[in-house]
């Protein structure tokens, strides 16, 4: 049980974002409402108010899990290793913490493909999520703009990955996408 | 005449922009109102909301001349340059389109920092940039993720350059900073 439930159910935070998840899943994001989250959570719609300003915020629960992830990963890193390399092992990891996500991923992109208003929130998403790992390349004693440059390579891998995997024929993981990306990343930029 | 004109005055959309730009330097944004900026262009209230929402909107005029100066560059290069290089061509010119702007760049700048919807609107501006550049770069036939990998990079040079040229305290042009950023861009790549 433990295994199972301790991603998703410490809090009711958790416990919304999963239930949102699986009723996304099972019926299209268009045919829920807040009311059937927080019943399938086992919560009251209050309670949903309290954790999300509005359905739409649900689905952006996973980007701090990422940014953690991220972060999480990058801490861990000998502090001599030179900027992209450490870049790409945190990106690694945040990419295999996509695992067994893409078919969640799929029907959330499709839905922020149609409205203006989650494309915004993805691009604040991205740029608080870019502007944290070059803060903590900083830390590491990065300068800039190499702290700021390598920050954005790694997340152009990453984004430009993500949408690569939802549709891959290949079905690889996500992981293996962005890891063939850093290697064309440095192919490419050989050029310049 | 003609030289001092062609930028600015071919219509009243130029004309608006260009006295925005002149009062928002001689008093700052917070200071003047949609109604000045007309008086200053000859035009009325009414024509300028016939060329922007609300007077926020006007700050965002130079965004198209970018992409056409970004794109106009482009087209011009030989197709069989690699992605990066022809990449690197076209934003460096665009980059020396900034010549002059400094003073206005800071102080709006010092606008977009200060107001989270600007910020937005600056981070559509440039993911809208990034794929006009993919899609152009698609179209001289560089394949994905090769297309979206090297625009990415390219405005990644171009906006950390621009954050730096801002305060940049020797004082240099933006487009030699950005040729600066470039090789940085390299050698960081080739640790990856």
């Amino acid at each position: 049980m433990i295994g199972k439930m301790s991603r998703w159910e410490p809090n009711a935070r958790g416990r919304l974002e999963r239930a949102a998840y699986e009723l996304i899943l099972e019926r299209g994001y268009d045919q829920i409402t807040v009311a059937d989250i927080a019943k399938r959570a086992g919560l009251t719609e209050r309670t949903f108010f309290r954790h999300f300003a509005d359905k739409r915020e649900v689905l952006f629960g996973g980007s701090a899990a990422l940014q953690d992830e991220l972060l999480r990963a990058l801490a861990e890193l000998p502090p001599a290793l030179p900027a992209i390399a450490a870049v790409r092992i945190a990106v690694e990891a945040m990419s295999a913490f996509m695992h067994g996500r893409r078919a969640y991923a799929r029907e959330r992109q499709r839905l922020v493909a149609a409205h203006a208003d989650l494309q915004e929130r993805e691009l604040i998403k991205r740029a608080t999520l870019t502007a944290a790992l070059a803060a903590a390349l900083g830390q590491r004693g990065v300068p800039e703009p190499a702290a700021s440059l390598a920050a954005d390579m790694g997340m152009a891998v990453f984004y430009v990955g993500f949408v690569h995997w939802l549709d891959d024929p290949a079905d690889r993981e996500m992981v293996d996408i962005v890891r063939e990306g850093f290697d064309q990343l440095k192919a490419l930029a050989s050029g310049a």
